[in-house]
C-alpha cells in the first residue's frame, strides 16, 4: 500500500511508484508507435491511405467503458472486502483477548497459562494466515508463540491457520472437562474462534476464486482493438499530433486495466495491495500489550512511501 | 472455472478455452457476413442504396448499453453470491468438526461415534449439496458415509440434503435426550446445520429463480435489431472495413450477453461456472484430516486450465 | 415467472408470453404512426417542415437513460429482496420443522401433538403471507391445517399471518408452562417464529411502500416527450425509414419501463412476478414429508412455462 | 407518500400532486423565457448573435449526469433505508408484544398489568419517535398509554423515545428482581428494545446528517451553468422551438434535483415523504389487537391520494 | 458538516464556506488563464494555429467521468460507512447505560458505583475514539471521568480507546468473581463492548486505509490533460467565449474531485468532514441524563454554518 501526502500538482505527473505506468509502458509505446507510423502514412499518401470519421469508435467506446467500469468496481470490492476482512480479524483478536483477560480467573490453577496460551495461539493465527495468502513460510514468525509438542502435529498439517483454530477449540474443550471455564464464558471465546474461521474462509474465497476468465478477456481483447483502430479514425481530424493522443488513451484504459488486475488480489505485494505484514503486526503488538508484556515489537513502516 | 496465468498480449487475442467466443460463433459470422454484403451493395450501386448517419445509432447504443449493463451487474452478483454461499458452507463444515471435537468428551460412551457420524454426515452433505444442483447421482459419493440403515429412508427423500440436515437434528436429538451433550453444546451445533440449510436454501434460490426472462428478450432483440441496422449506419463512413466493425460490435454485444448467461446459472459445469467439485472435496479432506484420517483424497485439480 | 429453455435466435424475436410488448402496443403503435406521418410530411413538404439535427436530442436521452436506469434497478432490487424474503421463510420453515422433530421428546405427553401442531400452524403461515400478499382469500388452503377452535377467532383477525405466528407462541408458552420444552429449545423456535414475522414485515414494506410516485412521472413524461420529438429530429437524415425506427425506440423506452412496473410490485399475478404459490406449496410439501405423511400433494407446475 | 392507480397517459402529462413541478416551476419559467430572449435575438440579428455548436455542452451535460445520478441513489438510498428502519420497528413491535402475550403467566401476580405495560409503551415509542423526526408535539398521541407518575419525568427529558425505552428497561429490571421474569424471557425482550433503540438512532443519523452541502452546491451550478449556456448551443439548429426544448431539458434536470432532494429528508410532510403517521397507527392498531382491546381506532386513509 | 438551510438561486451561485470553490481556486484561474492564451492565439493567428474537432475529447471524458465517478462513490461509501459507525456508537453507549441501569440492583452493595463506573468509561471511550481519529490529546475531556489509580496505567497504553473497553472488561470480571452479577447479564453488557470494539477497528480501518493511490494519479492525471487539450478543442467552434467554458468544466472535475478527497478522509475538522465533536458531546450528554445528573454540558451548536 502506497503512503504518501498529496504531492503537488507538477510532482504529480511524474510520480513512477505506486503509479500503473511501469506496468502498461510497453502498450503505451505500441500505441504512440502505432499512432506516429499512421500519422505518417497519411501526412505522405493522404490520397490513398484510409480514414474514417470517429462515430463508430464511439459506439465501441460506450462497451469499451462498460467493461472496464464493471471490472474496476469488482476488483475493488475484492479488495475492499479483503480489508474489511482483516479488519474484523483485529476485532476478533482484541475482543478474545478481553474476555480472556476479564473472565478466567488469573489466581486459580492454569488460568495464567490459558490466558497466555490463548492470545499465543491468536497471534500465531493472524501470522499464518498472513503467510497462507501469500504462500510465504509461516515458521519464523510462530515457532514462538507454540508449545515445542505441538510443532511437529502442526507442521504435517495441510491448512496451519485452520489447524491453529482447533488447537483453540482443544484447549477449550480440556478446560470445559476440567470446570475451568463455564459454559458462557466458553461460548463466547468459542464465537470469536468462529468469526476468525470465517475471516479465513472469506480471504481464501477471495483468493482461490478469481473474477471470470472471460471477463479479462473481454476488456483486454476490446481495449486492444479499440486501441488498434483509434489512430484512423482520429488522423483525420488531429493530423501529426495523433501519436499524442494515442497515448493518453492507451494510458487511460490500461492504466484502469492494470490497477483493476492488481486490486482484483488484494494479498500479494505488489504497490497497491493490502499491508497484511503491517496489520498482523499491529495485532501482535496489540496481543503482547494486553499480556502486561514490556518489550513490544516495533510497528512496520512504510519504506519509500510504501507499506507492506 | 478457467485457472491460468495471464497470457501475453498477442495470445490473448486467440485463447479460446473460456472465452465466450465459441458461443457466439454464429452471430459474430452472421453479421460479418451481413457487413459484407452491405458494403458490396453500397460499393456498386451507391446512389439507391439506403444509408444514413450514425447518429440515431449512438440513441439506440445507449439504450443496449444500459440493458447489457445491468443484465452483466444481476448475473455477476448471483455468480458471487452462489460463490459466498459455498464459503459459508466450509466455513460451516470447519466450525461444525471443531466444536464437534473440541467439546465432546471422546471417552464417554458413544462420544468417539457421535464425532465420526456428524463429521461424515456434513461431508455428505456438501456432496449430496452439489449433486442436487447439478442434478447428477450423488449415491458413489456420499454412500461410503451414511449408515446403511439410513441410506433406504434417504433414498425416498425428496430433498436429500435436507433429508441429512435432519438426521444430524434427530442425532443430536438422541444424544441430548441421553444427556450425552449440554443444551449449550447442542445450540451451538445447531446453528451450524441452520447455517448448512441457510446456504442450501440459498442455492436453490439462485437455481430456481432466473432472472425475469423479459430481460433476456429485451437484451437480446435490441441487440439484434442494433447489429442489423448498424451496417446501413457505418457503410456510408467506413466503406469496405464495414464488415470487419461488424464483427468487432457483434463480439462485444453477444460475448458480454453470453458470459452474463453463463454466470447466471453459476452451478453448472461451463468454462466460467464455480468449481463445486473442488470445494467440496476440498472440504472433505478437511474434515477427514480433523478425524486424524491419513489417507486422504486427493485435491481436484485443474485439466486443461480447468477446474470444475 | 417465465420458465423456458432458451429459444432460437428467430423465434426469440416473436415470443410473446412474458415479453411486455403486449403491456406497450399502444405506445409503439402510437410512435410507429406519428413517425410515418412526420415522415410522409417531410417527403412532400421538405422546405416548410421544421426539422433540426438530432444532437438536443442526445442531451435528452442522456436524462431519460439515466431515470429509466435508476428505476429499473430499484425495481429489481425490490423483486429480488422479496424472492430472498421467500426463501428465508423455506429456511424459517425447514429449521423450525427440524428442530421441534429433532428436541421435542414424541412419547412424552402431548410432544407428538406438539410437533404437528407447530408444522401444520408454519404451513399455514405460509399460505397465509401468500394470500395477504394477493389479496385473495386463504380459508380453502389453510383450513385443514387449523384446530376448528382457533378459526372462529383467527377469522376476526385483520392480520391473519400474524395472528398465525401468535398462535405459535401461544402454544409455546402453554408449553413451557408445563414444562415440556426446556427454555432453550423455546428460544430456539421463538428465533424462527421472529424470523418468519421479518419476511412478513419486509414483504408488507414492499407491498405497501411503491417507489415515489414522482419517479413514475418523470420517467413516463421524459419518454413521452422524447418520443414525440424523436421523429422531427431523425427524419432529416433516415428519411422514410423513420417509423421504423420510432418503432424501435419505443419498444425499448416504454418496454424497459413496463418490465420495471410489473417487477416493482412482484407479488402480483403478472408473467414476471414471483412464483408464491410454487414456493408455498413446496414449504407444505417439504414440511408434510418430515412429518411422515405419505401421500403428499403435488408440486405445482409451470403452466404454458408460466408458474404462479 | 402519494398513493394511487397509474393514470392514463394523457392524463399523466398533466398531475400535479406528487410531482415535483410546482416545486421547480420557477426554474422552468425563467430558462423558457431565456430561450425565448434568445430565440427572438438570433431571429432578428443572426450575423452578430454568438451561437456554437452542441458538442461542448455534451461534455457538461456528462459531468452534471455524474452528480444528479449520484446524487438521486444516494437520496433514494437514505429514503428506502429511512422505510427499511420503520418496517424494522412493525416487527420489533409484534415480536415484544407476541412474547410478552406468551411467555409471562397472566395468572401471575403482576403478570396481566406487566403486559399491558410493556404493550403501551411500545405503542407510546412509536408515536414519539415519529413526533420527534417531525418536531411536533407528542403528548396528545402517548399520553393515554403512560403512567400519569411517569409523565412529569418524561416530560423533563431531553430525548423522550430513549427515555420510554430506558422505563421499558426498568420495568424490566424491577420484575427480575421479584423474579416474576426469567432471564431467558428478560433477553428476549431486551434484544427488542436494543433493536428498537437501533432504529431510533438509525433514523436520527438520517435526520441529522444530510448529504454534504458541497454536493448540493454542485450539482444546483452545474445545472443553473448548463442551462444559461443550452439556448445559445441548440439555437442555431432548433430556432424557434429552442424554448420548448430550454423547457423540457429544465424539467428534466431540476424535476430530478428537487425530488433527490424531497427524499433526503424522508421523514417531512411532504408529498413523497415516508406515511410516519400511518405506519406508527398501524403498530398502534395491531398491538391493541394483541391486548385484546375490542374498539380499535381506525387505519389512516389517503386523503386526496396522500397518506401522511 | 455544513448545516444551513438551502439559499435562493442567486446566493447559490456565490457561497463559498462548505463549497470546494477554495480548494481548486489555483486549477481554475490556471486553466481560465490557459483558455484566454488559446483564444487570443487562434484570434490572431486562425491560420497557423492548431485546433482540432472536438470528437476525439469525448473519448477522454468518457474515461474521465468512468474514473471520477467511481472515486466519488467509493469516497462517499467511507463517509457514509463513518457515520453509520459513529451511529452504532450511540446505540451501544445508550444499550449498555441501559441495561446497567436496569438489571444492576443499585441498592447491592458495589451496584451504584458499578453503574457510574460503566457509563463513565463508555463517555470516555467516545472522546477517547474521537481524539484518536484527529490526532489531538484526549485528557482534558476524559480525565474527570477516570479514576485516578487508572490515569497513570492508560497513559501508558499505545491504544487508548481499546485499553478503556478492557478496562470495562476487567471490572466486569472482577464483579462476577464476586458474583455481583449474573453471567446473563455479563453476556450482554460485554456484547455492547464488543460492537464498541468493532466501531473503533471500522474506524481505524477507513483511517488507515486509504483509497489505493494510484486511482488519485489517474483521475487527475486523466483530469489535467483533459483540461489541458479541451481549449484546442472547443476554440475552433466558441472563439472568445473559450475561457469561460474552460473555468466551467475545471470547476465541474476538480471540483468533484477535490469533495471526493474530502470525503474520502471522513475524521478530519474540514467543511464536509463529520461532525465527531458534536456527536461525542452528545453522546455524554444522554448518559450523564441516565446517571441523573442535572447540570449537563451544552450541546454544541454549529458555529458560522459549520458543526464540527
Amino acid at each position: 500500500m502506497i503512503v504518501r501526502d498529496k504531492p503537488n500538482a507538477f510532482k504529480l505527473l511524474f510520480i513512477l511508484r505506486g503509479s500503473v505506468v511501469t506496468l502498461i509502458f510497453g502498450q503505451i509505446a505500441f500505441f504512440t508507435l502505432l499512432g506516429t507510423a499512421v500519422a505518417a502514412a497519411q501526412y505522405y499518401y493522404p490520397v490513398i491511405f484510409p480514414t474514417f470519421t470517429l462515430s463508430p469508435l464511439a459506439l465501441l467506446g460506450v462497451a469499451l467503458s462498460l467493461f472496464l467500469g464493471f471490472r474496476n468496481n469488482a476488483s475493488y470490492e475484492r479488495w475492499w472486502e479483503a480489508r474489511k476482512q482483516w479488519g474484523q480479524l483485529v476485532i476478533d483478536a482484541r475482543s478474545l483477548s478481553r474476555q480472556v483477560t476479564s473472565y478466567v480467573d488469573e489466581s486459580a490453577k492454569g488460568g495464567a497459562e490459558l490466558q497466555q496460551r490463548m492470545i499465543y495461539l491468536t497471534i500465531a493465527f493472524s501470522h499464518a494466515l498472513r503467510h497462507q495468502l501469500r504462500q510465504s513460510d509461516p515458521w519464523s514468525d510462530i515457532e514462538k508463540y507454540l508449545n515445542p509438542e505441538d510443532i511437529a502435529a502442526l507442521r504435517k498439517s495441510q491448512n496451519l491457520p485452520d489447524a491453529l483454530l482447533r488447537l483453540m477449540g482443544k484447549k477449550l474443550g480440556t478446560c470445559r472437562h476440567k470446570n475451568l471455564l463455564s459454559d458462557f464464558l466458553i461460548q463466547s471465546i468459542d464465537d470469536n474462534i468462529t468469526s476468525m474461521a470465517t475471516v479465513q474462509a472469506g480471504c481464501e474465497r477471495i483468493q482461490s476464486t478469481p473474477l471470470p476468465f472471460a471477463y479479462m478477456l473481454l476488456v483486454q481483447r476490446t481495449a486492444y482493438l479499440y486501441c488498434l483502430i483509434l489512430p484512423f479514425g482520429i488522423v483525420g481530424s488531429m493530423g501529426l499530433i495523433t501519436p499524442l493522443f494515442c497515448a493518453i488513451i492507451a494510458y487511460t484504459f490500461f492504466g484502469l486495466d492494470a490497477l483493476s488486475e492488481e486490486l482484483e488480489e488484494p494479498f500479494g505485494l505488489s504497490a497497491n495491495d493490502l499491508p497484511l505484514s503491517a496489520i498482523s503486526r499491529g495485532i501482535e503488538i496489540n496481543l503482547l500489550e494486553i499480556l502486561g508484556v514490556i518489550e513490544l515489537p516495533a510497528a512496520i513502516q512504510p519504506v519509500k512511501n510504501r507499506l507492506i
